[in-house]
């Protein structure tokens, strides 16, 4: 299968170095680590060791790499106005569109941009590092969510996780890829903007603080009063489950946190703008999460 | 009259000042000033000229000064703690004491310590700031609200409202201090904290982003809710007064964002803290309170 990957940032190298090992053709769109991944091809460190793809096809532009079967999208949603330039070369009839990216709204713009093709999203549930141009670095082998944005297309997104499953990728099937969305929303919405808001802290400087960790719950709930009211049956333990699991992390860094205190783009309208106003349209009000939203904007503005 | 200012920043030193120049015998505690004041005095600079007080009386100790007619404490409320082992040599049988701080729980600590003595307290709308050691600027006249801690103590509270006007400054009768608090508050809660919350900025930088306005009116909803819990009448329209004379404000610093980004401690109990608390107690809501409570507490901890 060609498949491109378009945004070789931690999540495009990573994924798209499996797949490529995996035995697919995989021709990766990077802008930074052009030179570098040319000359010394991709390399992938884990826990249990690391390899180096030396023959990995790496281009400027996507009209050099033409019409692929899938197209991963793993740019920051930040940069998501450079798609409808960007991927139109990509995109033939018959070609699938996957996004890897964050939050909400991705998906969507897909669609938007490609009425005639299926769109897909996974939600990435990893910690990614890329540690120099071309590397990336892995501890946790994680898991990927993927889901058809249409209810029509489950057939081909299960296809999608044999392809991932193949790759050596932990992957569920979600029939509903808007409930995994939101999902996801429960914990980075409290915790990739509370490392910010709180001036670049990691997650524990937020649930060792009572106050901190009273207003992520109250954050949690929030968006869970939204995706319910979307029809979801979310119930008030996944909040405790969330900080359960978020205590052993220790100091961890989110990846919006990481993007803030190293001064670049954070995914602010993705991750709390855009689950707002879609709360907000439905009628349910986020009054903390407005706040929040207000903060981020100027902060990461 | 025998008057003794604890904590001697910019207020302790603008207010001192002005006294003593209308002929009260002043004595002034300080700290980090003291040599300085003791070599050259004290100095006011206004925008009308500036004049200097060469014969400050100024003490690094309490003992040194002796029980006076009235105890001024104009120390920061982070340091209130302090008190119970600064003020006693200061107070004896018909002491009365003012506090000048901001926020709320001040004067109630006073009352706690001098359960004899009265107190009053006062609001200082005016913008100073000291330049450097024992020198204050101040560029707009402003004003004081004057009121007691008890509704019993209005005549007294008159006397020291004669006080002030007496030494040149614009000061109001409050026959209820508490409902002058909240007042202050309303502007205090949203623009000092939203200008630390959001990096340390300006108020321009709140009223010129729309959600940020928006969450400073909401914050101004809750602290009315509030006050109108403790049965003031505070109207909506208060709000948009508040908006209007911010404006013209420009790039103002309130005097929470200069503590923060001068790496000051910021009076987080006593502006956000404490207000939370009391409307807690009442039950009112204040969730974006609490949100921006448990984000500075984290900031200026």
């Amino acid at each position: 299968m060609k498949i491109s990957i378009v945004g070789s940032g931690a999540v495009g190298l990573f994924y798209g170095a499996l797949l490529q090992r995996s035995g697919h053709e995989v021709a990766y769109l990077m802008r930074s680590d052009l030179e570098v991944a040319r000359r010394d091809g991709i390399r992938v460190v884990q826990a249990d060791g690391e390899f180096r793809l030396r023959d990995a096809s790496v281009f400027g532009e996507t009209s050099e790499i033409g019409v692929c079967d899938l197209v991963v999208v793993a740019l920051k949603a930040t940069s998501n106005e450079a798609l409808a330039d960007l991927l139109p070369p990509l995109v033939g009839k018959g070609t699938r569109l996957l996004t890897l990216q964050n939050g909400l709204g991705n998906d969507r713009l897909l669609a938007e941009l490609f009425p005639e093709n299926k769109v897909f999203g996974g939600l990435c549930f990893v910690c990614l590092n890329r540690i120099s141009p071309a590397v990336v670095e892995n501890f946790m082998p994680g898991s990927i969510s993927i889901g058809p944005r249409e209810a029509g297309d489950a057939e081909e997104a299960q296809e999608l996780v044999e392809l991932f499953r193949a790759a050596g990728v932990k992957t569920r099937f979600e029939p509903n890829l808007q409930l995994v969305q939101w999902k996801k929303l429960v914990w980075n919405v409290p915790f990739n903007g509370l490392t910010v808001a709180a001036g670049g802290v990691c997650t524990d400087a937020i649930v060792e603080s009572p106050e901190l960790l009273e207003e992520s719950k109250a954050l949690m709930g929030e968006i869970i009063a939204g995706a319910n009211a979307l029809g979801f049956g979310f119930e008030q333990s996944f909040i405790d489950y969330q900080v359960k699991i978020t205590i052993p992390m220790g100091a961890y860094r989110p990846s919006s946190m990481i993007d803030y205190v190293e001064g670049r783009p954070v995914e602010v309208e993705a991750i709390w703008g855009e689950p707002l106003r879609q709360a907000k349209a439905l009628g349910v009000a986020m009054p903390k999460l407005e706040l929040l939203y207000a903060l981020l904007k100027r902060l990461c503005g």
